[in-house]
């Protein structure tokens, strides 16, 4: 006999889908839900399912929307285009509250380690909503890692000849670090970046 | 506009119901369904709603069951009985697989703190269980806390006058660790129940 009885195993096994979760973890969780009310229960679960039907990607940014196109793309200046890796990077970007234009998510960045060419993301659409015209500037705010370097400079190369002011997140030191725990690859960038005051 | 489309944002509200898990977490695992499969997503729910319905108390011990009595009552020797705070405490037994007995689980431990009294858990089960015969040793397995021991004990002067032999899991220093770095409670404890080898 396993320790634990079937349901619970079950639900501990999907548990540990999610990402971080442990067996004890999971299992945490799963005593949350035996403990909670036939309600809440299955409002938990209700609320699975309607995030998985109800959530879509749009059409013209890839983002999450519950329409053909979201709320950002439909409402905001489209002279801007902010490029981010997934839609979770929109999501810190809109937290600033600063940033009136819209976004294009890639769903990932280029890495030929990881076999994804330029092809496996979306930047032939990127491309295409480039070239309809009406677009000013491209903000390439892929991380800045090896990935989301090559990404943005890619996109820079193919969207400067269509005239398309190109540019990139600033990169330097944070603020509120210091420098003497600033490692050097971020000091030198910082340095090589000076700017006049 | 909030920063999350409704159905996401209500997921990782019900996400943040669970046990450690802050929004940040909440949102993480949020992307992890919305990246699901349907079939998966569905899989997810299912077994929430799946576990929730199926799962009930032994009306014998308390510990989880499928059935009206668990697997464990059905088929064990009825002549020891461990008696554990939670169910999860039933899990830490039987990975053991060394008992052979019973459960009983109090679901909590006397703490007047939190206005938990003797009749707020399941004592009279106990009693009315052991007055049925057929319990020689009741082995106290509560934590080994001020409400444990309190719990206990408190047991204990129930059971003993109906001559059951009630033991008490050993207290002491744990194997692997190092008597430097155990604390003074454990230490002294450890000492006073000295054997002789």
């Amino acid at each position: 006999m396993d320790v634990f009885i079937e349901p619970i195993g079950r639900l501990i096994n999907e548990f540990s889908k999610l990402p971080g979760v442990g067996k004890k973890t999971a299992q945490r969780y799963a005593y949350k839900i035996i403990g909670m009310s036939d309600a809440e229960a299955k409002a938990f679960a209700d609320s699975i399912l309607n995030c998985k039907r109800r959530v879509k990607y749009c059409k013209i940014c890839g983002n999450f929307t519950e329409d053909e196109v979201c709320e950002i793309c439909k409402r905001r200046d489209k002279s801007a285009v902010c490029v981010v890796k997934e839609p979770k990077d929109v999501i810190a970007m809109e937290k600033l509250h600063e940033f009136k234009g819209v976004y294009h998510v890639l769903h990932g960045v280029i890495s030929p380690m990881d076999g994804i060419g330029p092809n496996d993301i979306r930047i032939k659409e990127l491309l295409a909503r480039v070239s309809e015209g009406g677009v000013q500037e491209v903000i390439m705010a892929t991380n800045p890692d090896v990935e989301g370097e090559a990404t943005a400079m890619y996109c820079a190369k193919l969207l400067k000849p269509l005239g398309i002011n190109v540019t990139r997140l600033a990169h330097g030191i944070p603020i509120g670090s210091e420098l003497e725990y600033t490692d050097e690859v971020t000091l030198s960038r910082a340095l090589s970046e000076r700017k006049s005051i």
